[in-house]
C-alpha cells in the first residue's frame, strides 16, 4: 500500500539521492518489503488477493460503536482528545490483564505498556535490546514486520526451522550453539507460538517449557508475539509462554485481530525493569499512544460482549480456512504441500522444485491472483519454493476462485520447469530442509 | 504523567535489573526526563501547574465532532477501522499541503508522511540520520522530546545560543567550525523557528535565509519543527524555513496544537528521497498511523472552519500570555528577566545568580506551583538559572495565582542566597552567556 514501492520505478529511482551520504548506517537496512510493494497491485478489485493480512471487520457492530464513540467525544472529549501518559491509560491496562488472563497470564497492570499497534512494541523491544551485529533467533519463516524492525536496528536474524509442531527445540539449541561458537551475542528469541504468521502452525504445548528452558539457560530473552492467540477455530486457547516464565518473556499483544486494526492499539507486557525502559522509549517514539483510541477500546471491552465478538470473528475465519483448504486440495497439482492451520489467518504452501514463487508472482498477478512469496519471510534467501496464502479477508467464493487461478499458474510453471529440465530433485534452489512443513 | 518517575523511588530502584547486561548501548541514554517525572506531582489539583505543555482544548466544538465521528464510524467504519498505508491517507496529505501553504510552503502531497504525532516524525528523522557520535546542532535551550530522541540514537547535541531574535547565526557558524575542527560529523540542525519551546522567541525573518545558507554550505540538513507556527497572537504567519529552501529542510508539522493532541496526528514534509526512507521507517515503527484518527482530522479540515477555530485558540492563548506577563511584571523580584512571546505556549524566565531552579522546584511544589526547570532543556548542564513557564492550559486567574506563589519562593531563595553569600556575580553556576535571553 505504500507509494514507496517497486511499482513506481520512475519516481525515485533515476534521481541520485543527494542525502545519501547523510543517512545513518542503519538506514541502509531499510528496504521496501516485497509484501508491501505488492499491495498496490493486489488491491485492484479484479485481483483476488491472498497476499495481505487485513482482518475481516465485517462482523463489527458499527452502529453500537458509532454511538459509543459519539458519547465518548461529547462527554469526555476534553480528556479523550488530550495528551495522556506514555504508559497507557490505567483502566485499559487493567482490562488488558483480563484479556491475557484467558491465556493463563497473571500480570500487574503496571507492567503493561500500551503501544501504537504491537508493531510498535516489536520496534521498541528491538530498540532496547539490539546493538548492531547482535543476533535475534526467529522461526524460519518469520513475520516480515519483525524482520524489518530487527534490520532497522542492524541486528542479524538467524532462522530456526519449524515443523508442524512449531519451532523445533533441537534446531534452537543448534542455532544457539553455532552462534556461541562464532562468538556472537544472541539477545532475543522472537517467536509467534500460535497460528504462526506466515507458517500457520502452532507450537506444541509439550515444546513450550523446553524452549523456555533453553532460552533461560542460554541467557536469551524470549519475545512472544501473540496477535492470533484467541483465534483458535475450536475455541482452544493455549497457555502463553509468558504464563510459564514471567521473568524471561516479553509478551506482545494486539487488538488489531480481535477488535479493530485501524485503531492501532497493542501492548507489551514486560518484566518490570524492561517495562520502565519501554515507557521511556514510548515517550521518545510518540509521547503517548492516541488517547481517543485507548478510550474506545476500553469502553468497548467494558460494555460489549467482546468474547462473543471474537467468537464471531473466529467462525468467520474458520469458514474461510475451510474454503481455502478444500480449494487447495481440489485444485493444486500433485507435489504441492501446505500447512493446516487451526487458527489465525495463514496457510504456508510449498510448491515442487523448479517453481520459484517470487518469479511466478507477476504471472500470478496477471492471472488475477496475488500471494506473498516465501522469500520475504526469510533474511537468508530461503523460501523461494514457498508462499503465504491469507484467507482472512476475501469471501469463501473469492478464496476458491483465487486458489483455482493460482493452481493454473503453478501448473503452467511446473510444465515450464519440466520443459526446461529444471524440475525435480537436484535443482540448486536454496531451501530450508525442515521449513517446508510437510 | 509516566509512572516511570522519580516520585516512585520504591519501585524499580532497589531491585537489580537482571536484564541489565542485555540492553543495547543506546538504552543507556534513555532516562526519565525531569519534566515528565514532575507531571504526576504537578497534576494534583491544588498545584498550579505552569510546567506542562498541554493545549487548552476547551474551545473545541465537541458536539459537532461527536456527530462527525459517529457518522465516520457508522458509514465508513470498515475503512476507518482497518489498516491503511504507512504513508498516510492521500486526502489528508493533500489537505496538509493546504495547511502548510499558509506558511508559504509549496509541496506535493506525495512528499508528506503522516506520523503518530510530530514526536514520531522527530524520532524517525533521528533514526534515519543519526549514527552514534554524530552531532545534532540545536538551540540552547531546546525541546526536551527532541533531546530525548537524539539521545535514543546516541547522537550528541551541541547547543547554539539564542537571543530575542532566535538562533544566533554567528553562534551556529562557530559551533559548526568547532565541530569540524574536532573531526565531528554534524548531521542536523534541529530548530523551532516560531514561538520556541521552551524559549518563547521567534527566529527573525532576516536571519532565516542566513541560517539556511550556513547549513547548505556546511552540508547540514535542517529539521524545522513547527507545531506553533499558526499560533501567532496577532495572526502573523512567518515564512517557513522549508518555503525558503525546499531541498535541504525536513519540516515537522502537528495537529496537536491547532486541533487535538490526543489524536496524535502529525506529519513530516521531506525531500523526496528522504520521504521514501521515512515511509519505510514508519512501517517498521507502527505499520501505519491510526486510520480513524486520520479520517477524523481529514473530515474536520474538510467541513469545519478550522482557521476560525485556530483563531479562537490563539485568542485564548493570548489572553493567558497577557495574564502571565503582567503577573511576572507585578510579582517577580528585581533581577528576574523573561522573554515576551508573541505566540505559542511558553515564557522563559531567568532568575538571579545564586538561585538554582532545579533545587528550588521541590520548594515551589510545596508552595503549590510547578514549572519546568531549565536544565531539562539542555544536554550540557546549563539552564540552572532558568525555568520554563507554560501559560497554555490554566485559566488566567490560576496563572496569576501561580506566578504570585512562584514569586514568593524565588524571593525566599534569593534571601537564602544572600544570607549564605552565594548571591551575585562570581558564583560558578554553569550558564550560557547568550541564553538568558534578556
Amino acid at each position: 500500500m505504500t507509494e514507496n514501492s517497486l511499482v513506481e520505478p520512475q519516481r525515485g529511482r533515476n534521481v541520485l539521492d543527494r542525502h545519501l551520504g547523510r543517512y545513518a548506517a542503519r538506514t541502509a537496512g531499510m528496504t521496501a518489503s516485497e509484501i508491501r510493494a505488492l499491495f498496490s497491485v493486489a488491491n485492484r478489485p479484479e485481483v483476488v488477493s491472498l497476499a495481505g493480512g487485513m482482518p475481516n471487520l465485517a462482523a463489527l457492530p458499527l452502529e453500537t460503536l458509532s454511538a459509543q464513540v459519539a458519547q465518548i467525544i461529547a462527554e469526555d472529549g476534553l480528556t479523550a482528545l488530550q495528551y495522556a501518559s506514555a504508559h497507557g491509560l490505567p483502566l485499559l491496562r487493567d482490562q488488558i490483564c483480563d484479556v491475557m488472563a484467558l491465556e493463563g497470564i497473571t500480570a500487574h497492570p503496571d507492567d503493561v505498556v500500551v503501544t501504537v499497534g504491537s508493531q510498535m512494541g516489536l520496534d521498541l523491544v528491538a530498540r532496547l535490546f539490539c546493538d548492531p551485529c547482535d543476533v535475534v533467533v526467529a522461526e524460519g519463516p518469520s513475520y516480515v514486520g519483525a524482520l524489518g524492525s530487527f534490520a532497522a536496528y542492524q541486528a542479524q536474524v538467524v532462522h530456526v526451522a519449524m515443523d508442524e509442531y512449531g519451532l523445533v527445540p533441537e534446531g534452537l539449541r543448534a542455532a544457539l550453539r553455532r552462534a556461541g561458537d562464532a562468538g556472537q551475542r544472541v539477545k532475543l528469541l522472537y517467536t509467534i507460538p500460535n497460528y504462526h504468521n506466515p507458517a500457520g502452525v502452532t507450537l506444541a504445548i509439550e515444546r513450550r517449557a523446553e524452549i523456555l528452558e533453553i532460552c533461560r539457560t542460554c541467557d536469551v530473552l524470549v519475545v512472544e508475539d501473540n496477535p492470533y492467540g484467541l483465534l483458535g477455530f475450536n475455541g482452544q486457547i493455549h497457555p502463553a509462554l509468558r504464563s510459564l516464565d514471567p521473568d524471561n518473556v516479553v509478551y506482545l499483544g494486539s487488538f488489531s485481530k480481535t477488535f479493530a486494526s485501524g485503531l492501532r492499539v497493542g501492548w507489551v507486557l514486560a518484566p518490570r525493569e524492561v517495562r520502565e525502559k519501554l515507557v521511556l522509549a514510548m515517550e521518545s517514539a510518540t509521547l503517548c499512544p492516541p488517547t481517543l483510541n485507548q478510550v474506545i477500546v476500553s469502553r468497548y471491552l467494558a460494555t460489549h460482549d467482546w468474547q462473543g465478538q471474537i467468537k464471531m470473528f473466529r467462525e468467520n475465519y474458520r469458514e474461510r480456512r475451510d474454503a481455502m483448504l478444500s480449494a487447495l486440495e481440489r485444485y493444486l497439482p500433485p507435489g504441492c504441500t501446505w500447512t493446516k492451520p487451526d487458527g489465525g489467518f495463514y496457510v504456508w504452501v510449498t510448491v515442487p522444485e523448479g517453481v520459484d514463487t517470487k518469479a511466478m508472482l507477476p504471472r500470478a498477478v496477471a492471472a488475477q491472483v496475488a500471494y506473498a512469496s516465501g522469500t520475504g519471510f526469510y533474511t537468508n534467501g530461503f523460501g523461494s519454493r514457498q508462499m503465504r496464502l491469507s484467507y482472512c479477508y476475501p469471501t469463501p467464493e473469492r478464496i476458491r476462485e483465487g486458489v483455482r487461478r493460482l493452481a493454473v499458474v503453478v501448473r503452467s510453471e511446473m510444465d515450464l520447469a519440466r520443459a526446461l529440465g529444471t524440475a525435480g530433485p537436484g535443482i540448486p534452489v536454496p531451501r530450508a530442509p525442515l521449513t517446508d512443513l510437510r
